[in-house]
């Protein structure tokens, strides 16, 4: 087999077969197939799509690319969830206490995040103490005895998706379905998930702009899942907007308190049951979507999802206190409001400058290296849809420097106040097959 | 400017302007873009296609990547020819002193072959004692007594060209239209053509396998000549069949000289005719193309063209006495004779493959290494559309080893001989603008 005759292939909208995708996976990992000859390759695979099966056998390929994960020694269906990312989304950290409050297993590795703010482990790591470096056996025995924990990712799990995002990046070819669907499936596959339930986010702060893109991305994504023989469910939810209120890693795990005590952002909790709801059905913890989501509601309802989380708080090693004192965590030297320059009706935040502003504050990485403030971040009074008074407050800044003209200008630059505006969708597709 | 953004917009089939473009060869030549991000982008282009303003561009900058050879102490318009390639082409033999027995001065410069046999240098160097490798002044000094020499092209012209086409070759994107044109464009231009006539050859036999496609890379080249401001005409020629009868590099010779004798293939002299008139009226030296046709069979029927060819080979320090004996160059050991298994037309003669029977006898090169055997090749004795009695000669081997059965075979497998059958079309377009 040559690749250049399997480039060639592709090129001509010819179907490739799971022994030459194997072929291409296994060779460019190990250093065979030249990234110029791969570029080549995605970039036919731009232009000429794959089918549903081509994708799960690229998927495939590259979940088994590196180490696979192996949780058959916790109890029950794991489920995992993922979020195609956002701007202000504290979900993880809501959903993992609230779903193992039904008894359900979440035994959850995160990334880190590379983006406006913190990925959920940066969040965590703002609760003092708070360990994400566990051992495989103690994060095995935790999730078995708590049902929960959110650990970092060890080991190399598929190490030739990493390589082909790299290259991707610096080639155009990063936004193709096929190449998106088994970038987040293989990850998912190598981390030893049984079932998978996705957050496919669309708007200006997510990664798929239209509803289109995102309600294809995943509708994909569950297809070649299923013949990858793990079950998937997906939510295509609206990231035109940030998330909830909270931006900042500090502020998201305040509003997670909150949202946990009953008193959270309406948007924040609604995400919370239509993915849960998706995770407790995949585990086998309810027969329909709508059993799941009394039994949730009634776990946050009860004060269970709140007690598991602070049962997760002390597993990690992390200050339980902050839970009842969550004001602790709020700890940047300077508050600034945002006030509305004039009267009228929120009509667009857009979330990725609105991420910028957070980042610029010192609440998200630019590079790799860089450390992050906990502390600092946004935290919004105002969303789409709301009425405004001239002077009120659009939103608080929480930063540690006193100068912050131009996170003021970019959130000035990017929050419209018009006549008229309605609040978006919030929910664009819910996909169970 | 980032080559990213500009893989990007040539992905989204935007127009790339003069400035991006050079920025994309310089840097590309210079090694500042890898090799991963231009075959992305060549593969883009492969999908997108380009503007004529674009192939300009593209042609010019890389025509300017290296040196461009300057012609201009040579008297008069110096016009070149080039050819996309074939079996059997032996054009430029007759072609050379053909058009400078009118006094249209042609100072070729040619590669060296890497096909199924040689190139016009491999075929010339057949001759004893005929030196390819003449100084630059020589050259020039040569042609402006003589009207003609040919020799082996020095220095390193368009070297981006060289990178790229090696990228192309592993990346499956050399069938691109833009691609080829600026490629061989690029190349004559950097040698200072004034003017070029250019054979597009279509069929088994070339590189392009439909006339369609054919056409579209003559009438594309054509008009990016004239952006660049070089006047260009150009001949769509049938490959299906070997032109002539001859296939092997003294072979050729000898078929050369039978032509300018006036007895040699009626399709090779027809080539000849078509492209030396294109020459001669771009050199100015006929107002129009039939007018150029008749002094060039004028030239060849008195005898001038046959001693402008022994003058450039005493200048080039070749044994002249080949041409009044040219059975001295027929050195082969061994002669076979192919005969006809059957009764029938002839319908098909399998350029390339009987290109690869003529390889295999030692005429052309499998890589860059090799060294060629002159005396060996094939002569046809029937071409498609002659009808053939059983167990008459189709053609004979020249070789020099005696075992030939794997030739044969290829040989066999590739004439057909049917019920009936027509001579195919020589000539599909004229293109003059």
């Amino acid at each position: 087999m040559r690749m250049v005759d399997l480039i060639e292939k592709k090129r001509d909208g010819q179907v490739l077969s799971r022994e030459e995708i194997t072929f291409i996976i296994d060779n460019y990992t190990a250093g065979e197939i030249p990234d110029y000859q791969m570029s080549a390759f995605l970039m036919a695979v731009y232009f000429q799509d794959m089918t549903d099966e081509e994708i799960t056998n690229l998927t495939l390929a590259m979940a088994h690319s590196g180490e696979v994960i192996d949780l058959s020694s916790i109890e029950g269906i794991k489920v995992d969830k993922h979020s195609t990312g956002g701007v202000g989304d504290t979900t993880t950290l809501v959903l993992a206490p609230l779903v193992a409050a039904l008894g359900v297993p979440v035994a959850k590795m995160s990334g880190r995040g590379l983006g406006f703010t913190g990925g959920t482990l940066d969040k965590l790591e703002a609760i003092p103490g708070f360990q994400i470096e566990i051992a495989d056996e103690d994060f095995i025995r935790i999730v078995n005895e708590s049902k929960v924990a959110v650990i970092g990712q060890s080991g190399d799990l598929a190490p030739a998706d990493k390589k082909l995002y790299a290259l991707r990046d610096v080639t155009a070819t990063v936004s193709s379905i096929p190449l998106i669907a088994s970038s987040i499936m293989s990850k998912k596959i190598a981390a030893g998930a049984d079932a998978i339930v996705l957050d496919v986010t669309t708007g200006d702060g997510a990664f798929m702009k239209n509803i289109g893109d995102a309600k294809r991305l995943a509708h994909t994504m569950v297809r070649i899942g299923n013949l990858a023989n793990r079950q998937v469910m997906a939510v295509v939810s609206d990231m035109s907007q940030p998330l909830g209120e909270a931006i900042g890693n500090s502020l998201e795990v305040v509003e997670a308190i909150e949202t946990l005590q009953g008193h959270g952002p309406a948007d924040l909790l609604e995400m919370c049951y239509a993915l849960g709801s998706q995770m407790v059905v995949l585990a086998k913890g309810a027969a329909n979507l709508t059993e799941a989501r009394a039994k949730l509601q009634e776990a946050l309802e009860s004060g269970a999802a709140l007690e598991k989380f602070k049962e997760m708080i002390r597993n990690q090693g992390g200050d339980v206190a902050v839970v009842d004192h969550p004001e602790r965590l709020l700890t940047a030297k300077y508050e600034f409001d945002l006030p509305a320059l004039q009267e009228g009706v929120v009509t667009k935040i857009v979330a990725n400058e609105v991420g910028v502003a957070a980042m610029l504050l010192g609440a998200g990485r630019k590079t790799k290296e860089d450390s992050i403030d906990y502390a600092v971040g946004l935290k919004l009074h105002k969303k789409v849809g709301d009425p405004v008074a001239e002077g009120e407050s659009l939103l608080t800044i929480y930063a540690n420097s006193e100068d912050v003209a131009e996170v003021k200008e970019l959130l000035y630059a990017n929050i419209e106040i018009g006549a008229s505006g309605e609040e978006p969708e919030l929910i664009h597709d819910i996909i169970v097959e």
